[in-house]
């Protein structure tokens, strides 16, 4: 594969229209999707066509935009606003997205409504894209002289506005000083084989991929300086929930001596959430588990456990680098600190 | 799938001839192999279709007494002994079964080399079939009370010469008071999903599939009472080498406040390895983690790390159950008072 110089994004938007690119089907075919209201928009997110709290924060915000746009008022506002904030339960960032288009709207008058969600929406959208590009600077800063760094799932410009959070930080270091990553495959959807390997494939970035079994073993045998991962839920003192796996890695870090950063934009802190045992974690289909692909890997009708998520406890975590600084380690001070 | 009464096995032995459930096409086809000599059970162990330190050494010693058997003399039993003690690296109870068998034919005349050699390979079979019981007795004695135990890979009857090591003591647990049992999927090979889970179907044991990545944070949450993990190696010091995933495990039971148990045959026990720093790593070709049985999930080349085990340090160890009693915590100290 040709090493691309454009930007890779997500979606396209053309101020009335959105296009996302449908990451189920990465890497093995780049196929475009147009999203035309809420309904569709919502079903997206939820099969995980797009996904990544950035993205689908951005996303679901341009959702709403369309739907007033189709039928202005306050009956589909709310309505969109509805569908659009329980598409996943995790991600903090889908619901202050849809919030911040949902208040948007209520604030302007009936002929200026759909105009006002769909500005919103553009302005969280300019303000994820630089919020990579930040997180991206202040990651490398942090991490200068970093060789080899290991990520879960994906973080990159599949996963937000922008070059993405954690993977950002790799692209960066990159283009700085050379890095090559470590993905972890990221069972059960692969996102860290499917669309991790492709990014970085895509930059020229040297990468091995490992099974998300493997992480610890490596970790403790030196392969990795730092290992920085995503987030999509910030605890207000500074737990982390993230892909299923990152708690594990989190656990392996410390005894490896490697520092583990976690890197998202503050959209992604939920001050009005204590800690994060209050984090609901979201329980996918057991389906997802029992196959892969076409493939069957267990007796049909296995019983699963499939937690999309995990929760890394604040005092695990070397940092959390934002758009808005450092806070290292994440705590309620700390927190604060980035907030005010 | 009806539950069965007959017990498990994975090879049969006729006094000449060798079967052994070709297990890289479970669970759906279950299929028996012939193996004739050294050549063809090297190559049925290397490409895992017979697995499971304690299965793999009763296997070898019948592939070196086979060899034997057509070609009676030394020449043979050399060759023999030295392609079957190479086919896998880190479990030693492979070179300790072959090491067996090739003594007892040095040490008889050249008339009853081939009926030594055999005697001997039996000899091993009967004794890991007895040590699974008694490993599964002891961890059951050990365990009571356990209602939900966490495990990686398969360490049942697929495993060894009677029901395995950690998955016997959970049959076991099943037996006394009901158990359910967590398995790990076990990437990239799936030995949890295609065969734990396979094993527990045919035995009625109520279970729960998961991926790797996802036990540390179930763990968290109170999923399990224990964790229980076979073994390939215990140092002399007691650090363990298992399955890839199994050191992520340990680090995920210390703060879950669940011991973590390790069940293995005293032919697992390498004294003459001080610590877990010199077991060699098994590193199996990439192709295992970019695909998934016929899917391909990333892109094609990908560079990919693929150890098949990791180190567990002694000292995150709660008890090492071996067939001579248990070791807990498993030190130099407690190994030895075990071994004499």
């Amino acid at each position: 594969m040709a090493v691309s110089t454009h930007p890779l994004r997500a979606l396209r938007w053309d101020g009335r229209r959105l296009w996302i690119l449908d990451q189920t089907l990465l890497p093995g075919r780049e196929a475009w999707l147009e999203l035309t209201g809420a309904a569709d928009t919502a079903a997206a997110i939820r099969r995980l066509a797009v996904r990544g709290a950035p993205l689908i924060g951005i996303v679901a915000a341009y959702g709403v935009a369309m739907e007033v746009a189709h039928q202005p008022g306050l009956g589909a506002l709310e309505r969109a606003t509805g569908e659009l904030r329980d598409a996943r339960p995790t991600a903090v960032n889908l619901a202050w997205a849809v919030d911040r288009v949902h208040a948007a709207g209520l604030g302007a008058g009936p002929a200026t409504l759909a105009a006002a969600v769909r500005a919103e929406a553009q302005a969280i959208h300019a303000e994820e894209d630089a919020a990579s590009a930040a997180i991206a600077a202040a990651g490398a800063d942090l991490l200068a002289g970093a060789r080899r760094l290991m990520t879960i799932c994906n973080t990159g410009a599949l996963a937000a506005g922008g070059d993405g959070s954690a993977l950002a930080i790799a692209l960066e270091l990159h283009r700085r000083s050379g890095v090559e990553v470590l993905a972890c495959e990221t069972r059960p959807l692969l996102q860290g084989a499917r669309l991790t390997v492709w990014e970085l494939a895509r930059h020229g970035v040297p990468h091995e991929l490992l099974v998300d079994g493997a992480a610890a073993g490596l970790l403790r045998r030196g392969a990795a300086d730092a290992v920085v991962v995503g987030c999509d839920r910030v605890a207000a003192n500074g737990d982390v929930a993230n892909k299923v796996g990152t708690y594990g890695l989190a656990l392996a870090a410390r005894p490896a001596g490697v520092p583990f950063v976690v890197a998202g934009p503050t959209s992604s802190i939920d001050v009005a959430l204590p800690d994060g045992d209050g984090i609901e974690i979201e329980e996918r289909d057991g389906g997802e588990v029992r196959g892969f692909g076409e493939a069957m890997v267990t007796l049909p009708g296995t019983p699963v456990r499939n937690p999309a998520f995990d929760v890394t406890p604040a005092g695990l975590i070397t940092a959390l680098v934002t758009e808005r600084g450092v806070a290292a380690p994440p705590s309620a001070e700390s927190l604060r600190g980035l907030l005010t």
